[in-house]
């Protein structure tokens, strides 16, 4: 399957905290910034994270802001 | 200021892209990754963004989601 | 892969509106009913995105509002 | 009212899950597809939310995204 | 119709912008303060809108920032 | 730092609720209106968000809706 979401950033989940609906999952990237996501609890257990997985941080193109100094 | 949004991804401009109303934005991280964003023509005008520049893609937790495979 | 994203509708597109930057595209549910996505032009490129084609609307639960009579 | 939102699927409520400050609704649609929203535990009460409740999910056409086999 | 969505601003529309997917709003509310809104053409043909309309930003809690001095 | 999201609406928190992952803030705008935030309890510590700080309230124009009467 080939989504439309054109952020796909690769990395390694370093932390994931849960919470009655919400968690908090941290994924390290390559180059050491790290990407923070809130999604369901629901789907942490579906997709089973847990540190150490290699993941995919994924962010559809209207959701990015741009901050310049 | 500091903002509660917790993803900022430093890099720089490749490519901005205009339209009537929406413009796309492309980022090009220390690791070589990029991230894409549709922000509105007036905001890249407001922010006199141009390839070259060194700016963050800033992205709330919320609006972030994992793929794992 | 397994996304977060805990929404997945599966339906057929009806139509792909193109423009500068953006793109709409409108999916026809099983039961009729239709949803609407704008996405950015290179991504109905990238995905070749044409009516008739069977896709997934994906949408993240934080996303989605409730509305009650 | 009219709200600027293109998507409103009309659905039946089969779950309320709610926490401090979150809350998770599933939402049962004609075609048997399931809708889940995360929205404040506020707008659970001030909705009144209940299993059995007739609502739409209602979702703006900028937060879908659309996956492609 | 009751929202899950807990922000309502009530304002006057001071202009609107379209392009060939998107359109431009801006709404100005009782304080003076402005709302930049981007939803899609076909939103803003639906809802009729123009300028001087006595309209409502509406925002879901989950896509408000929070910027401190 | 000058961010691309257009909307920025000045006010005061008059109420923080946190929970295990997230929280709730709530801020009333100059003309009495209020506007509720869902983000990260992180971010609160990070802020260290407090009734009776002067914040703004960041929004990206593609979240905001409109609703016409």
């Amino acid at each position: 399957m080939v989504l439309s979401a054109r952020n796909r950033l690769d990395g390694t989940v370093t932390a994931v905290t849960t919470d009655g609906v919400m968690a908090e999952v941290v994924v390290e990237l390559g180059d050491g910034q790290t990407v923070t996501s809130t999604i369901t609890r629901g789907s942490v257990e579906r997709l089973g994270l847990e540190e150490g997985d290699d993941v995919s941080a994924v962010v559809k193109a209207s959701e990015v802001m741009i901050d310049k100094a």
